[in-house]
């Protein structure tokens, strides 16, 4: 490997933070700062330097169009987040005040949407059938995940089978978008696609279960928001179920929790105490060896930096 | 004129509302029964009414793309009511209880995405670049437009070319964007669009107008909402502008109110007894003829019907 990942990449971020910046117009209003600064101050642009990646695979003539899907990926993960936000009624995100809880709802409302509308125009110029086709159902079905995430909110019976949906409505679908769309706007040999969507979902579930087992142990300082709020808010993550699954003393536990929504911190440290969350650990770590199996057939520099993209995501399980 | 518009327009009327129903699944979820519920319990369908109408200067081949681009406006169209109603903190709406205040923010965001992405997935097929570019630059601009209508809450020294300004992008907007879109999805001759174009401007500008002076006209009933409302939020519509610009009394009224909040009941009553309502009818007028010289070199049956929708804001109006 000649450079790592990072500073392979910065180059394609940079552009896509010029651009950002450029059509997002911090200065000129609450809106478009608070969008602006949601790019800059965190988040670690995996959606867009998926796109980038698998671009290089790609026509080196479409350039700009790669720049122009990873902004617009990156700026509708970004809505999603703003109206996460208000629908979860946070206080903070990457370490900062939302900012619903800034300025309200009005512009938590209105940054979403203007965010979304950003997005679309971003690629609107994209002449490309498959891409806008894929891109709106994609949006749709991200909608629905968030629904199907309140249907099951407090749901102690809720099955292991629900939550691998959940996550892939909520994470996994919106990279394996980023990996379509990145490969549809420069035209990406189909059969190499096949493998690289199919890693995308394998990486993009570990990701989620990373994400929600480190709401148990990581600090709130790396977390950058208060610790145990998936279970405060009656999401049960993977740890709950598998725990939930062949402890019947947690189980009666979890089903009193959700009936009177008192004592999460009880569950939490029976949580911590048992083996649940290394399982989850092993399970996450099954989708990155799958992820890793799916592009050992790669013939191209890239290949190495979607290894280390796996790695990296090892390493923060660890 | 053979047919009565409404008449003449039921049957594309009737292949939307299936369209509609079937795409929104009703009977699923909240968000799908919300989001169905405000299609059929009420609005002009102004907006799919205009696109459907253009669209028969257009190929026939075509109706199918005008069905769901005229599905797609009014879909715009209904996100924005949802979204706006969690901004406005709005009891009622079309005189039901709004989807924000029935069912809370959760449900209200994600109805208003819900319908956002519906109606990008209704057209996402059509293969027609300015076709996609526009609609996604007048997203934005409707986005804009909602903040720039913040920005100007409570300012009584503001322009009435602001007000102007305000509801082009409020309500001139989409209804310009409905013929555009009816006209690229069925390939309409440029040079009657120019005309059109014109023509959507001045109904969207007459049609805003009305709608902001019939806050103080009409009953409650007939709003579907709380009198007043507009002004008790802050909102300086023609009327207010008016008077303020030529009465000095009013003036003082009006630069007390904004400071401290109270009485707008004072306020309310003094516009009514003034001549500033008579004053904002006669704008209103010139628009709408002004609308109907936009059509007068139409060359086909479909005249009829745009002068008979102008003809039926006057009636409004009076």
């Amino acid at each position: 490997m000649t450079k790592p990942f990072k500073s392979f990449i910065k180059p394609d971020l940079k552009k896509i933070e010029a651009y950002i910046k450029k059509n997002l117009d911090p200065g000129t209003s609450i809106v478009n700062d608070e969008s602006f600064n949601l790019y800059v101050t965190g988040g670690k642009k995996l959606r867009p330097s998926l796109a980038l990646l698998v671009g290089k695979l790609g026509d080196k003539d479409k350039y700009n169009d790669l720049i122009k899907t990873a902004a617009s990926l990156e700026l509708i993960h970004m809505a999603s987040l703003v109206h996460d936000d208000i629908i979860d009624d946070s206080e903070t995100r990457r370490k900062r005040k939302t900012t619903f809880y800034k300025h309200g709802y009005f512009q938590a409302v209105n940054t979403g949407n203007f965010l979304i509308s950003s997005a679309i125009e971003a690629v609107s110029h994209i002449e490309h059938q498959e891409f806008h086709d894929t891109y709106a159902l994609a949006m749709r079905q991200i909608v629905e995940g968030e629904l199907f995430q309140f249907d099951t909110q407090f749901d102690d019976m809720q099955t292991i089978d629900n939550y691998l949906d959940k996550i892939y409505k909520k994470t996994a679908l919106l990279i394996v978008l980023s990996i379509k769309l990145g490969a549809f706007a420069t035209n990406v040999d189909r059969k190499v696609l096949k493998s690289l969507i199919e890693y995308g979902y394998n990486v993009g579930m570990s990701f989620q279960i990373i994400d929600d087992y480190l709401d148990f142990t990581a600090s709130e300082k790396i977390l950058g928001k208060p610790k145990f709020s998936d279970l405060k808010n009656g999401h049960y993550t993977l740890p709950v179920l598998l725990l939930r699954n062949k402890d019947s003393t947690f189980r009666s536990m979890l089903k009193k929790y959700s009936k009177h929504r008192a004592n999460s911190e009880e569950l939490s440290k029976y949580i911590l105490e048992s083996n649940a969350i290394q399982e989850s650990k092993a399970i996450s770590n099954k989708y990155l060896d799958d992820a890793l199996q799916n592009v050992t057939d790669i013939e191209s520099p890239i290949k190495e930096y979607l290894v280390e993209v796996v790695e990296k995501l090892r390493d923060r399980l660890n």
